[in-house]
């Protein structure tokens, strides 16, 4: 028998509860043992076919040996971080699907985990029920990850995905996804790009080896996504999406960015669109390799969040490395690696070559729209500087 | 030390090669012991750099209790069953890419690895490089797959976006991929859909717990497919694609089959063109999940066949449950399981009304087009037994 507390009981948390009971034959069955979920910790009780499960005070799952299993469903820092450690230290198994805890203090709860001989785990946190982590993991063994590019957040992909089949402007499918419950009253996390930011974090953490944090990682968001480069982009064959991306740049050090960027209909990313996330792998030996799925939602992330449960069963103690502690100066400054860039600009067509050569323009008219040569963007900004720019995207 | 023998040194063998000696520092770290490539069994010997390893004679490897892994890249049937059962039965693990040895036998030989208590292993198998079958084992333990559709099998869908991207027939599209070596002389385990069958089957064994012969599968292939209904399908971002799907039908059978169908501009396989790989599941508690890669060459597929050599070293006796016995009669007939229907014919659109009702008309012309809606095959034959039927696709 493993036991668990669940500390959270809200979207991701009722999920768990769900699977959990709806798959207890099958989960008992691969894991050889009853997976029995004891204790639920809430704020305030109310009333749930499972009530008696409900606790307010984390001192008693904290001290309560029989607990083996974590499940840390609070979202946030405070107190997820402080109670976290704290079952990580008591030699408590933790699975968390909480992605801000784990892209600022993952390495140290790791280590914890390291010393205690347990598992600090978190599928759920980056592309919910897809299993990129554990593939990055598990099934890469033969090869080197050369680079990630991943769509991470479904709340920015359903939102680009109408502006792209609807020509809705931002505001417009931002209000639209806030009705269907996809994006918060203050959509900040998402639209601004920290969600995608803390998660491409991660697997950067996880395939490069050193943590990077959050701050350290430029970051831009969707909301001067202009619906003209969207229609132009379309005649090419091309669409813009929130990704974060993750490479070894030339001089060894990590490039890592999140920004909307142009890709071209080709693979998984391009098809990736809704609520739907992707992750994209660039490998030696393998080439490239795509996980798709359900980035969010109740029952998905708690697919995740059980499957991490059953690895914690099974294991003989701490199954992963720790990464390395945190150097901010192995991140590349994301102005000095050359990328290709998509440019809409007021000028004419002449103007464009006259500074840029024969570069590839897409689009004519009340506005000049082209794709540049491969370039650093401080090169790019000297360019562009007696231009009328409009809009520059990065190009994948 | 781990030593391994490998059998055969074609395009797979020769890329295990190349993989054990590129990552041999990473996989030593990864395992904590040295792989060792002691054997490598050839027809005849010739000359490479690591010729001394060249033996002739399996009873070598058969008989040398320092080997631990047998690595079978021969193919066929004759002499791979042969082989593969006697390393077995030795307690050797055995990790093969060949899927036709696994659809046959797949029973029986890891009904004799767990007797050893040692593992057959076959990522390679089906989706080369793709970890689709680690996935299905190892990431979807909270849930019920209830259906898999795949992409698996690069030849033809190469061929496919040949005709569908630049309007080639299906010889003139064949043809080039001969030229590139995507093709046999004698391509028709491609184009016929044997392999897909084949690999699609080892899916359905993995997924849903019964073995199921290739032989008791309905299998066609693309050689019938006509530029005309590829070119009428784009106009309402429709494609034909090779699928192998597999789902539990509403008696409870499995309704399993390999054929060309028509796939909508939604999701990954769709998007995945040229010589790539894709599977797509729908589970129930995740959702829909897809896994996208190479399916086929020499690294991609060697990737493969060493995380499952990674695997082996790892284990700990048998990891995998064998699937039960083969059942023909749990297969159901596809031509009872409804289905909706891609049809093209030289009748007018008036007399497909009248025999179809309010059906989805998609093109009229020379010919006309249309998509029924869910029926059987037995009831479609009927209904079309009055038309002049040009073709007839299923819709994914």
């Amino acid at each position: 028998m493993a036991k668990i507390a669940l500390l959270g009981h809200g979207v991701v948390g009722t999920g768990v509860v769900n699977v959990l009971k709806n798959k207890a034959a099958q989960l008992e069955k691969l894991t050889g043992e009853q997976l029995e979920l004891k204790y639920i910790l809430v704020r305030h009780d109310y009333d749930v076919d499972y009530k008696e499960k409900f606790v307010t005070d984390f001192t008693t799952i904290e001290t309560d040996e029989e607990i083996d299993i974590v499940v840390e469903a609070i979202g946030g820092t405070d107190p997820a971080y402080k109670y976290v450690k704290a079952a990580l230290e008591q030699g408590k198994h933790v699975v968390t699907s909480n992605k801000e805890l784990v892209a600022k203090h993952g390495c140290e709860l790791m280590n914890i985990a390291k010393e205690k001989n347990v598992n600090l785990m978190f599928e759920g946190a980056v592309g919910g029920a897809i299993p990129v982590i554990h593939g990055v993991r598990n099934c890469l063994e033969a090869n080197t990850v050369n680079s990630v590019a991943g769509i991470l957040n479904g709340t920015t992909n359903y939102i680009l995905t109408k502006m792209i089949e609807e020509k809705q402007s931002f505001d417009v499918a931002l209000k639209r996804a806030q009705e269907l419950g996809y994006a918060e009253a203050d959509p900040s996390a998402d639209v601004d790009g920290i969600d995608t930011c803390r998660k491409i974090c991660i697997l950067a953490d996880i395939i490069f080896g050193n943590h990077i944090l959050p701050e350290n990682v430029h970051t831009e968001g969707i909301r001067n996504v202009r619906i003209e480069d969207v229609d132009t982009l379309k005649t090419v064959g091309g669409c813009i999406k929130l990704l974060g991306v993750a490479k070894r740049a030339a001089d060894g050090k990590l490039f890592i960015m999140t920004a909307p960027h142009v890709v071209f209909n080709q693979g998984i990313l391009f098809a990736a669109t809704d609520v739907f996330n992707a992750a994209q792998l660039e490998t030696d030996n393998a080439g490239t390799m795509a996980f798709y799925g359900r980035g969010a939602g109740s029952l998905p992330t708690a697919s995740a969040v059980v499957n991490d449960i059953v690895e914690c069963v099974k294991a003989d103690g701490t199954i992963y490395p720790v990464w390395d502690d945190e150097k901010p100066e192995a991140v590349a400054d994301y102005k000095s690696v050359p990328l290709q860039f998509y440019v809409a600009t007021a000028d004419g067509a002449e103007k464009v070559k006259e500074t840029f050569g024969d570069v590839r323009i897409i689009a004519e008219g009340t506005e000049t729209a082209f794709i540049t040569e491969k370039m650093t963007q401080v090169r790019l900004e000297t360019a562009l500087d007696g231009l009328a720019v409009k809009s520059v995207l990065r190009v994948l």
